[in-house]
């Protein structure tokens, strides 16, 4: 730090530039900080719908519409969409809505906005449709990243044909992400056959002792492959996650 | 309980007759009913050596031997075995001992003990060395039960050829012990490639979140499979349920 | 694998030959595959109402009758038992539908269908009503796998005079799943009067600590008997267990 | 309070006998106050030879004999019991010393010292030899509290006809302690068959999922039968509580 | 056993007798043993309302005031009361109906009902009114088993002079049941204070972590008084629990 | 003690005085030491609203405004708002009610109450809108007991921008309460970049493993700077804590 | 920032002059920054002696007497406290050494160290003997950042006489350090009879469920008063918090 | 499978073709398809070191040097590492011995390996010394992958400058593995510092409540940046996850 201040004394940097030269941990609005954050990483926030009301979700999914030119709610149900589009018919009569009536998501972008393109490849693997919510998250944001996305459905341990079958649309990805409940096993099974780095999505299926997916958060934990893994149900951090890696991966290609 | 007192009453009934109808549920001596019970079951109790002196482990092994001709010791490290030896030695010089040094297991049997024998297989999977301890007892003692024990070892989740190339083999089994630790997952994938009842066995491994087998536990537990599963390390209990189904099996094929 | 290509390419197998030869691990198509599995291990697929709509249940049970002659549906109530009764109406006018309401099961059959017959005994017990839920899902499931199932009810830990009056029918069954909920002893007590395989099936009674089912559970992965286990509640597990063992017996019986 | 102040005042008491008078929660010495308390209660304290050295230990031992005329130490070995005796020899060579090899418990009375004597029987009961530590405590305590104190071990709830045989010893006391690890079902089964107070006594055998104790624990709350429990291995604890119930019922017999 | 049959085949029994010498641990009917427990331990069975519809209530309701002359109902509501006042109008129009709308528990007798009296005191103490619920269960119990039941409010650790007021009237009881939710810390002053026994009541007041009554629970597990404790809201079982200690206390009275 | 009693006996204290003198642990009547202790330590009680009536909750707070002159409730929605509306304009039509709609408490006070004042400053910090309602308990509180209250929002860990902008505000504070969800790393950042004592509150935000608070309160456990913690959501006792923390400072400027 | 810098271009401010007004959050080298730091708070960094090697300790301990002029370790036994006995004597042959052998901690100090001197008094509460290791911990720290503090020792609830002869000496602190194990009642108890602020400490004793200062903690954390709370055994941090309030305190006190 | 069956059957593959072709999910041998996994993945197998004598380190670690040409074993300490020199000295005399004390790894490498070298940054981090034991697990096993890494050291969250100093050098590296124990917060605020894909490495660092790593790992589950994370201590799994994808990042750059 004492170069850049001694710089500004030597008048070799405005202090706007120094600031700029800092901006990795220091800025005079914590809001403008977030903005050069936002265009740095890609990384776009997103509403989580449950626990608001669809008035709360309608009027902060306009307000990114406008600021940013996309608007990304989670866990919003039909109630939700509908807010969301009534309102979008007054505030950006133009923007595009993309409702996931199965994994509860909502994209709305304004005509203006071009989502990145990114020549990466994401799998997202699941075992059955219990895991479609969180698993279309992480599909989801890794697309709205940019990546490639490929979804890899009913692929179950209880049946490891499927499974065997999967092996060459898996080992095509860059990064895969595997969801699975229960007991978990899947991603563990799927990392033994492929050199792709594996992130482990624990759905919160399951009843009983181990039930609510804490059964597959900890059989994943123990994998004795090269799992990572994310919290149950975290489907958009899955995503987010494979979407940086394959953000590495295009820029490592020139893209 | 009316209709044999009035038996006994008319005389239809000698009063031994009558305990001996009533055998299930009363006795004058404990130990007597028990007499009852083993004959009747053919289960042994075994000595856990854990948390015993070798002087105390050596005292109850003779005496099993020489009151039911046959001691089973788990849990028992070379000091014990040694212990043992020399305590048959000089009680029972014609004993029989095999120690199995891996699974910490011993047997003595007296010279004129006769081991039952029931036509029917019991499978003891394991994934790797780890397993060694319970799988062990549980293959000891369904063998003492009698069964046809074979052991089917290294078949791992991770490596799913190895688990494909031992299906023959699986499948020819009455019923199957398999053993897992780390994440537990290799119980639900045999079971989803065979119709053979299946025992999960889960194994102490593992280490930090859903350690010392909790994860194996409850990731058996939540299987999409028809698995039972017994507690973590139980291999004693997994190998005796499986010894008395073999028994069953054995029954119904008329031996 | 080896052997089966070079015959392939020696002309002594055909590829359909080849392929079935391997189906226990590959095949082209997934559905195709698990058909062959139902028919080889005869353990049918279930629908499971919780959390579906009574819509998809509906149609879920009217496709299981069409493809297979059977749909199973397990925590159905009667509001989904009538949506059930209303589609097959349409589809399949003839079928004839079962419903236990204590149970909340349902079983739907094509006039065609004929139920597996397999000559081996599971014993049901419960020691009160509270139990009726899990028990009666895995009383039904034994019995579409075919065993001869009988209920044996109200045979409590705390009034020890009925599970005694209960020991000649307990001894005389191939197996028994044994439910229990709060401290969940019965398995236990059970198992510590007979020589049959028992399935011990914790039930989510209680409150407070170790409620929901878990004192049941760990109490009997502590049993000192041989007890197997299930998870809380999975009635349907035990009775496909009890089923396969039964199952087991019978091949053995010759039937 | 008013009311003695008053009395104070109009000198009708002394402030000596006022303080007497509030003895139950003021006092100016702590010390003073313990000893009016034990006194009047007769719950001895007792030392806890685990995690003390054997000078500790025998130190303690040494005042207690001392200045109450006994010494009751708890979880002590061969070598604390020696230390004892050695300090005893010095201290109080005329003292009695009572050592349980077995519970691993020490008392050391002062010839003066007279236990006292009420007129109501406690039984402790265990299911094996690995109760033998919490359930000396417990059969200790009552009777260092006066209680008549009998022994019933071996009664298992796998052995029903032993529980069975032991009903009429169990029907004869006053206050019944049962303590039972692994799975804790005897104090159940044998409050079903008594219409005596049980005080559950959860032992820490057991391993694996529940083990340590806990299932034991948990087991024992969720009984559907009349129990009360203390924690794991608190043997003095429960002794203490069914010594209290017996001094209640021997006051009222008069004794 | 073996001397009770002798004597029946010698004739000095008739079976009926020595059927009820037996009664114990054997009998023809459940239904009929279960009387005679009854009978010998005057413990009745509750109705608990919670998970049952009005009318199932009202129907066992009913059946208990005709069969044994009384109901008690815990756990239930306005609702669940009026569909008993409604049910007994028809099936027992003169029986008297008690309901305590505060703690949630009905009782209805017979007019020919007489309830026990047994001369023992039992204090139920609380300090706050959200332990109205078990606390009020407790003492109904204790009253319905005979008792002289005395409610003690309002004691808080947190206002140390309100326990201290309270010592005479706790110290006049002959045994205690201390409920108390939070930390829990009550029953551990209160045995502090006197010689009578106590028993600890969790309730499941208190969020975050340790709430739902675990905190109270373990605390008083924990408690260095001689406190022995039964679940959390387990105010039946403390309440049954020190209705048959006032039993003991009262037969030693000679009452 | 003894003193005082003499003093009394000399005359020297009426017993008036003296009861008074012992006022801290001792009184006749309960309610009256409540009095004499509220006015002692300035800590008002507060009605909790969840889990009340709105006619409850409306008794209470008039309660409360005419015999203390304010009424405090937590966890009150517009309902509950509105009932004491109403039920004050009947019982004291003067009072003035503050309801904060977002943190859900209501503060309603007579014309004549004085809020007490005290020369001290509390800080509460929070890291996003989830964190309102505990966050507005502890600032309402602290205030009402008469700090300078400062709220400091939106500082999160994952911005350090913000973090870093807010440490002048964050240092001019006598004392901190930081809440925190999630993973709860903002009061060690906070903790890290001052000297001033903090208290971390947890949020029950947070999902899947470690959520509703638990891994935050845990992470505050483990913190390496000196943090004291409070309950999850316990927003009520971090302000409390804050504000009698906030009062000894004022004590010692002499205000 | 951006005035910051900008005052450095107009030579207003030296770069290290602006480094310095920055020091807060920024600087060249992290050692310099937290030399900055302790001397802005006064919170000196300990040294954790379990789990290093005596000679490892040594090293440590001599190195803060060189830098710091004081080496503060906690959990050091005899043969820690020898080694840096040895250390010092060739490194610092004039420090003093202070080493309390029943809490385990060391304190060095060179000739020259001044200890900070800070007029508020900070109350250190045990209940027994078993809480000395962390009481004496937070004793020794609070000390040591200058505060006046009292220990006030074998205040338990179990025998409320002693807690309220300590009434008067707990009401002259500025601040309460309370520790307690097993059911950790003390701190509630405590705050229910003062207005000072007090900080709950658990100690890890007890055994069992809720053992290891598990029930302590969640007591403590439901306590009904205004607690905050440290973890387990934490008695440094606890001392520190209290250190960090008594000098909020003496600052305003003009000290 | 039936295309490539019938390939074999047209004679366009030979069977040697055909296994290879299907060599992913079949083979005859399974160390063969091991062989093959390790060619394509690169991940090399690792001998853990706890657990196993001396003598079985190093013969495993011989025997990895001859058929593979490199050992990797972790948790070996200076026992371990002494007798793999012993038994290298005579099995592979030219073999080079890394052995790292402070992360208790060692890698052996015979003369002819050449380890890959992938063009991509691991920048591995840690908070403190306490986390150098997985950290160097890590870092090692990443670099064995071929991955360039870098150690970035002391950047702990209680003192934000360091970790704000280190932001261009965590900037600089294509993935990051951060490793923190006690509340684990450093990962979280890392990744809200860069766009790099950050992997969270839990350290079981702590004690009390959230010991042991819990705290560490549930804060990073509950983070609301995109981390992934692997069990606590799980160095090996982190480090070989950072590697893979490094080694897809390296590909994509066409090295």
């Amino acid at each position: 730090m004492r170069e850049i201040l001694e710089a500004v004394a030597a008048g070799e940097l405005t202090p706007a530039e120094a600031e700029s030269e800092l901006a990795g941990y220091a800025t005079t609005g914590a809001g403008r900080f977030d903005a050069a954050r936002k265009a740095r990483s890609g990384v776009p926030e997103a509403v989580l719908g449950s626990g608001k009301t669809v008035e709360e979700i309608a009027d902060l999914a306009a307000t990114a519409v406008e600021t940013t030119g996309r608007a990304i709610v989670t866990r919003i149900d039909a109630a939700g969409a509908g807010a969301v589009r009534r309102q979008l018919a007054e505030n950006a009569p133009k923007a595009t809505i993309r409702w996931d009536e199965r994994s509860n998501w909502l994209v709305a972008t304004a005509p203006a906005f071009e989502r990145p393109d990114v020549d990466a490849r994401v799998g997202v693997v699941t075992a059955g449709t219990s895991d479609a919510v969180p698993a279309g998250e992480a599909a989801m944001i890794a697309a709205e990243l940019g990546a490639d996305v490929t979804r890899i459905d009913d692929v179950g341990v209880a049946s490891l044909a499927r499974t065997i079958d999967a092996v060459s649309r898996l080992r095509e990805q860059d990064v895969l992400v595997v969801a699975a409940g229960r007991e978990g096993a899947l991603p563990t099974v799927v990392a033994g056959l492929v050199d792709t780095p594996v992130i482990g999505l624990p759905v919160s299926t399951g009843y009983g002792h181990g039930g609510e997916g804490e059964a597959a958060l900890s059989g994943m934990l123990q994998s004795c492959t090269a799992l990572s893994v994310v919290n149950v149900d975290a489907g958009f951090t899955a995503g987010t996650q494979a979407g940086l890696i394959a953000r590495r991966v295009a820029a490592a290609r020139g893209g």
